[in-house]
C-alpha cells in the first residue's frame, strides 16, 4: 500500500471515530437518561483519548512527508494539505496543555451555568482567568510568533483574519446601528403573535417546514433539544428544536435553522464521505447555510405567505388575520439583551462586540476584572440599553467558558456570507419566490447544494463563497438586502 | 503507578469504549435513519478494530504477569482472573480468523435473511458450512487439546461444559414431553384473548407493567424495537419492545422480559461500574432474570390479577370477562414450530433440539447437507408436528448465520437457574404474591438484587446461583413449578 493509501485509510477510521462521538453528543443531548451523566463523560473521556492518540500518531507525520508526491489530482492535493494542517495544529499543543484545557472547561460548564442562574459574576471570574491564562498559552503555541487571535480564529474559519473580518464589520456596523435606530423608532411596529400553541401541533409543522427545505428523512430525523443542534454528516445528520408553547417562531424557525446545517452536510459529495473533504469547510460557511434557510428564505414574504395557512390552519386561526401582518410579526425587531433572542438586524451587532472584548482579552489589553465594565459601556453604545444584570450581559453566552475564543466571529460571516449567497441565488432562480409562496424551498436547497454543499473541504471559505455568488466577499448584498425588506415592512 | 493500576485504568476505558459501541448498537435498531447503513457499519468497524487492539495489547499479559501479587482482596483476584480469561481467550485466535469470522458473519446475516423470506434453504447451506469451517477452526484455538464446543460455549457461560447440560437436559426433557402431551390434549384449553389494541395504549402499559417491575427511569428508556433487547449496564440500561396489534401479551411481556435483563445490570454495585466485574456474570444468568420477571413473576395468578384490571380499564374491556380465564390465556399452550413464540412449555424443547444439533455440526458428526433432515426428524420427535417448509425450522433462527454456536443453551440454562431462585425467593417472600397482585413486583426484585444482581461478575454463575438459592442447580424447581401450574390452568 502507498503511504498516500495508508494515511487515508488511517483518516477514515479516525473520521468514523469522531462521527461516533458526535453521535454519543447527540444522544446525551435529546435521548439520554437523567442518571447517566458520569457515565457518559468516561464514554466520551474514552473516545477523546483514542482520537488525540490517532490525530498526533507519529505516523501520520512519516506518512505526509512520504506521501506529497503521491497526489494524482487537486481532490488528493487538498486531502493532503487538510491533513497537514489538522497535523500541525494538534501537535503544536503540549499533551499537558491539552489536558489541562479539557479539564478546566469540562468544569468551568458547571461553574458558567450557576455564576449565570444566580447571576453572580464574581463567582465566574477566577475561572474565566484561568481559561484565558490556557487559551493564550496555546494561542502562542498555535501561533508560532504570528498573531495569537488569528491562530485561535484559524480553526473555525481557516484563513480568516482578525482584520479581514474588521474591515468587513466596519462595513456593517454603521448602516446596522443606523437601521437599528429607524426601526426601533417607528411608530407603527409590527404586532405580536399571541396565543398558545400545543407543543405536537407545533412539531407537526416543524417536520412540514424541514420536508419544504428538502431534508431528507431517510438520513435524519428530529428530536427536541434544550439548545437546537445539528448533528453528523453523510448518512445520518440529524436535526433538534425546541417547543415554547406561547412562541411557535422558536420551534419552526429552529427547525429551519438546523435543517439548513443538515442540508450542507447531507448535500457534500458522497465520495468524500469520512474523508477530509466530507465535512463543511468552516463554520462560517456552515452559519451560511443554517442563515439562508431560516432568514432570506424562511422569513421571506414568500415563505410567510405559506406559512400563515398552515399555521392558521394547524391552530384553527391565529391572533393575526392576515398575510402582511403576519410576514412583519414573523420580522418583528425589538430591544433586548441576548444575543440569541435576536433579529436578523441586531444579531451582528450582538457579534461585533464579543470580537472587539475577545480580541483585547487574548492581546492582554483588556483584563478579566475589567471586562463586565467594557461589555455594558459598549452595550449601551451599540443598543442604546443598558445591561440590567451579569445574565443579560457578560454571562449570557457559554462560549468562552468552554475555551471558545474566536468562534463568534463566524456567526456574523456566516450571515454576510448568506448576503451574498443569497444575491446570486435570487438572480439565478427568478421564479424562487413562486416555489417559497408553495411552501417549496427545494430550488434554493438545490442550488446551494450545486454552489456550495457538494463541495466540502474541497475550496477554502472564501474562494467558495466568491465562485458561487460571483462576486467579492463584502458586507453590502447583505446590508442591502436588510435595509431593503425592513423598510418594506416598516413603511420607512 | 502500580502494575495493578495501570491494568485496571486500562480496562476501564476499554469498559467506557465497549458501552460506547453498545450504545451505538441500540441507536441502530431504534432511532437510526434508515439511510445510515453503510455508515453505521463504517463507524462500528472502527470501534472493534479499536476495541480488538485494546483486547490483545501485549501489555495486558504483562501487567497480569507482574499485578499476580498486588490483589489485596477476593474483587481484586477475580478481575485480574477474568481480565486473563478474557485476554487468553483473545490472543488465541489469530488475527487473520478474527477477521475472516468477522467479514463472514457480517454478510451471513443478509444472505440467511433473504433465504428465510424465500424460504430457499439451499441459498443459505454454502454460507453455514463456510461459517461452521471458520467457528471449528476458532473452537480448536480456544479449546487447545480441550473439547470444541466447550471452548465455544465457555464463551456465554464460563465454566459450563456440554457434559453437565446434557445432564440437565436429560431430567428436563422426559418431563417437559409428558408436560406438553398432557396439555396439548386437554378437553378445554385456555381461550384466546381477541381484539384489536391500539399502539399508543399497548405501550402506556408497557411502562406501567416496566414500573411494576421497579425499572429506573433515570437510568433507562423504552424504545420500540424490530426484535426487543435490552442494551447498557450502570447508569444507562435500555429496553425496547413491539406492538403486535391483535396480541398486547408481546408488547407486555417483552417489556418485562428486557426489564428483567436491564435491573440486573442496573442492579450492580455501582463500585463495580466499568472494572471487570461491572456486567451480569453469563448469559444463563442474566436469561434467568428476564425469565424470572417475565414468567414466575409476570405470568403468575397474582400479577396477571392485577394486569387484567389495567387492561380491561385501558381497553376499555376485553374479550375474557373473568380473572381466572385472563390468567389462563396469559399462559396458553398452543403446537407451533417457531422458537421465540413458545410458551413456557415447550421453549426449552426447542433449546436441546438446537444444542444436540450444533453439537453435532461442531463435532463433524452431522453433515451440514443432513442439518435439516435431522432438524425435521427431531421436530416431530418431540413436538408430534411435522416441519413444513426452513423458515419453520432450521432457518428460523439467526444465530449460527452469526456465528453463535454455543449460545443455544444458555437461553434454557436461564429457565433452570429461574426454576432454582424461584423456589428460594417465594420461600423467603411469604407476602409476594399479595404484592404483585397489587402491580408491585418490587419486593422480588430487591431479593434479586441483593442474592443476584449486586454482584455483578463477581461469582461464578454456578456458585451464584446455589448461594442464591441454597441448594444444588437441578431441573427439579423449574419441572415441579411448571407441572404445579400448568396442570392447575388445564385442570389435569
Amino acid at each position: 500500500m502507498s503511504d498516500f493509501d495508508a494515511l487515508m485509510e488511517f483518516q477514515r477510521s479516525t473520521e468514523a471515530l469522531s462521527s461516533v462521538a458526535e453521535r454519543l453528543g447527540w444522544d446525551q443531548e435529546t435521548v439520554m437518561p437523567r442518571g447517566a451523566v458520569e457515565q457518559r463523560a468516561e464514554e466520551m473521556a474514552a473516545m477523546e483519548s483514542v482520537l488525540h492518540e490517532r490525530r498526533t500518531d507519529p505516523r501520520i507525520g512519516e506518512w505526509l512527508d512520504n506521501a506529497a508526491g503521491e497526489a494524482e489530482d487537486a481532490e488528493d492535493a487538498r486531502m493532503l494539505e487538510l491533513i497537514a494542517r489538522d497535523y500541525d495544529r494538534q501537535t503544536r499543543i503540549p499533551a499537558r496543555l491539552a489536558t489541562e484545557l479539557a479539564r478546566t472547561t469540562s468544569l468551568a460548564q458547571g461553574i458558567w451555568a450557576e455564576a449565570r442562574a444566580a447571576d453572580d459574576l464574581a463567582a465566574f471570574l477566577p475561572t474565566l482567568s484561568e481559561i484565558l491564562m490556557l487559551k493564550r498559552e496555546e494561542a502562542a503555541a498555535l501561533a508560532d510568533g504570528g498573531d495569537a487571535y488569528d491562530a485561535l480564529l484559524d480553526d473555525y474559519e481557516p484563513g480568516a483574519t482578525a482584520a479581514g473580518i474588521s474591515r468587513i464589520f466596519a462595513e456593517l456596523r454603521p448602516r446596522l446601528v443606523q437601521l437599528r435606530d429607524d426601526l426601533l423608532g417607528a411608530d407603527h411596529p409590527p404586532p405580536k403573535l399571541d396565543g398558545q400553541f400545543p407543543a405536537e401541533t407545533q412539531l407537526r409543522l416543524a417536520r412540514q417546514c424541514a420536508t419544504a427545505f428538502g431534508y431528507d428523512w431517510t438520513r435524519g430525523r428530529l428530536d427536541l433539544a434544550v439548545h437546537p443542534f445539528s448533528s453528523g454528516r453523510w448518512q445520518d445528520s440529524r436535526i433538534t428544536t425546541r417547543v415554547v408553547t406561547d412562541d411557535p417562531f422558536n420551534c419552526l424557525y429552529s427547525t429551519i435553522h438546523e435543517v439548513g446545517h443538515s442540508n450542507y452536510e447531507l448535500g457534500i459529495d458522497s465520495d468524500y464521505a469520512f474523508t477530509p473533504l466530507g465535512r463543511g469547510v468552516s463554520l462560517g460557511v456552515h452559519e451560511s447555510q443554517s442563515r439562508i434557510a431560516e432568514n432570506q428564505l424562511g422569513r421571506s414574504r414568500a415563505f410567510t405567505g405559506w406559512l400563515f395557512g398552515r399555521m392558521s390552519e394547524a391552530f384553527d386561526g391565529l391572533s393575526i388575520t392576515d398575510t402582511e401582518a403576519f410576514y412583519a410579526s414573523v420580522n418583528r425587531v425589538t430591544p433586548g439583551h441576548i444575543r440569541t433572542e435576536s433579529d436578523e438586524v441586531q444579531y451582528n451587532l450582538h457579534i461585533m462586540l464579543r470580537f472587539d472584548l475577545e480580541r483585547d482579552l487574548i492581546a492582554g489589553r483588556l483584563d478579566v476584572a475589567d471586562l463586565e465594565e467594557a461589555w455594558n459601556a459598549r452595550f449601551l453604545k451599540d443598543f442604546g440599553v443598558a445591561v440590567d444584570r451579569p445574565s443579560n450581559g457578560v454571562l449570557q453566552d457559554v462560549h468562552w467558558a468552554v475555551g471558545l475564543f474566536g468562534y463568534f466571529p463566524t456567526y456574523a460571516l456566516g450571515n454576510v456570507y448568506a448576503g451574498c449567497l443569497n444575491r446570486a441565488m435570487t438572480e439565478a432562480l427568478p421564479d424562487l419566490d413562486a416555489s417559497l409562496a408553495e411552501g417549496d424551498a427545494t430550488p434554493a436547497v438545490e442550488w446551494l447544494r450545486e454552489n456550495v454543499h457538494r463541495h466540502g473541504s474541497l475550496i477554502p471559505p472564501v474562494e467558495l463563497i466568491e465562485r458561487a455568488s460571483g462576486d467579492a466577499v463584502t458586507a453590502a448584498p447583505l446590508l442591502d438586502y436588510l435595509e431593503t425588506k425592513f423598510s418594506a415592512i416598516y413603511g420607512l
